[in-house]
């Protein structure tokens, strides 16, 4: 098993973070050789000049954490963001076209992302996974993976906690890496969903969670 | 005094929000005569379908809620926004640039996404008060203003509620109107925020606060 700190994306989305603070998790992540830092997108030219030249991945959200824009608005976003020098983007499907059995809609918007991040950069869509029943889980995994995304990841954060049972129900679903993310605080629920199945963490709490 | 109805963005925000619920706060904006609609952007052509010759605003949020992306993309979403039918966009200004001390990039970023909506549109500016000190306030009010926008919005409704102390901070730093969003549940907090110099009102529980 991978050391703890190497699977961590070490995360700061609030909207008030200062340049200060994301300087401060860069360093951190250094430290602690996390395996990512996660940030918004007009840090991530910031983050890239921190951190280039090291094995620490650049994490950009984008439409974020609704995920209910265009997909002319999605594409762009995202091609920004490896432009000013993510590795990886982290984009929310379009759950308001999955609820309304717009599943092909859904399906199409990843599909050009995917397009659009590849071959340099790797596409995380998460799936908001507190919303979602278990049969719903299982249809957006699948959907996820069709799409050709390199990652599914749990949630937001912003919509409620990751559980073991949602990280078993996207692992009978499909054959992706799972990021969990969302209210994990501690070392032990870390390495809890790890144990269940989960490849990455992402979280606020990097430096509590290793230290 | 105007009517409370007429005052109140009717507004359905959450990610899994399907096209059926879409349709029905359209539905509900006509019998109760909302003063708008507010909607995340993949739904703002359904809604200008459906209230299009109307006297009901059609209102998308952009880049909602961080508010944390690249002056391009802003422009871009609020420009589609439009676009599709909006009358207006509700963006969050750049508050890791403000916090971070650097106001001028802030500044220019919201000047230009009014030269974008302007003049086929009308432009408000989410200040997200619940996270700022008064001080903070006052000079996001400035700015705000000095921007160009037409109207001071003090919530996404993501960071906490709003308050009668936050209208009366906004209100003396601006001549702006100001929409008051964030917690608004029920007919009293709704008046006594009118009351206060509030001249519109954000909320998902229009129709509660109405009945």
């Amino acid at each position: 098993m991978k050391s703890l700190n190497s699977v961590i994306d070490h995360t700061i989305l609030k909207p008030i973070a200062t340049q200060e603070e994301i300087e401060k998790i860069c360093r951190e992540a250094l430290e602690y050789e996390f395996r990512g830092v996660c940030v918004n997108p007009i840090w991530v030219s910031l983050v890239y000049n921190l951190l280039k030249g090291t094995e620490i991945k650049i994490v950009s959200v984008c439409d974020f954490p609704l995920g209910s824009s265009w997909t002319e608005i999605r594409k762009k976003e995202a091609e920004m963001a490896i432009d000013n020098g993510a590795n990886e983007v982290d984009i929310v499907m379009n759950l308001g076209k999955f609820k309304s059995g717009r599943n092909d809609e859904a399906l199409s918007d990843l599909k050009e992302i995917v397009e659009t991040v590849h071959p340099n950069g790797a596409l995380k869509v998460i799936i908001e996974a507190p919303l979602l029943s278990d049969d719903e889980i299982k249809r957006a995994s699948s959907l996820v993976e069709e799409a050709g995304a390199d990652i599914i990841k749990t949630g937001t954060g912003t919509r409620g906690a990751v559980n073991l049972h949602q990280i078993d129900v996207i692992k009978k679903a499909c054959n992706l890496p799972i990021k969990a993310s969302g209210g994990i605080k501690d070392k032990e629920t870390a390495l809890s969903l790890i144990k269940s199945g989960a490849s990455i963490i992402g979280s606020s709490s990097g430096v509590k969670i290793v230290s």
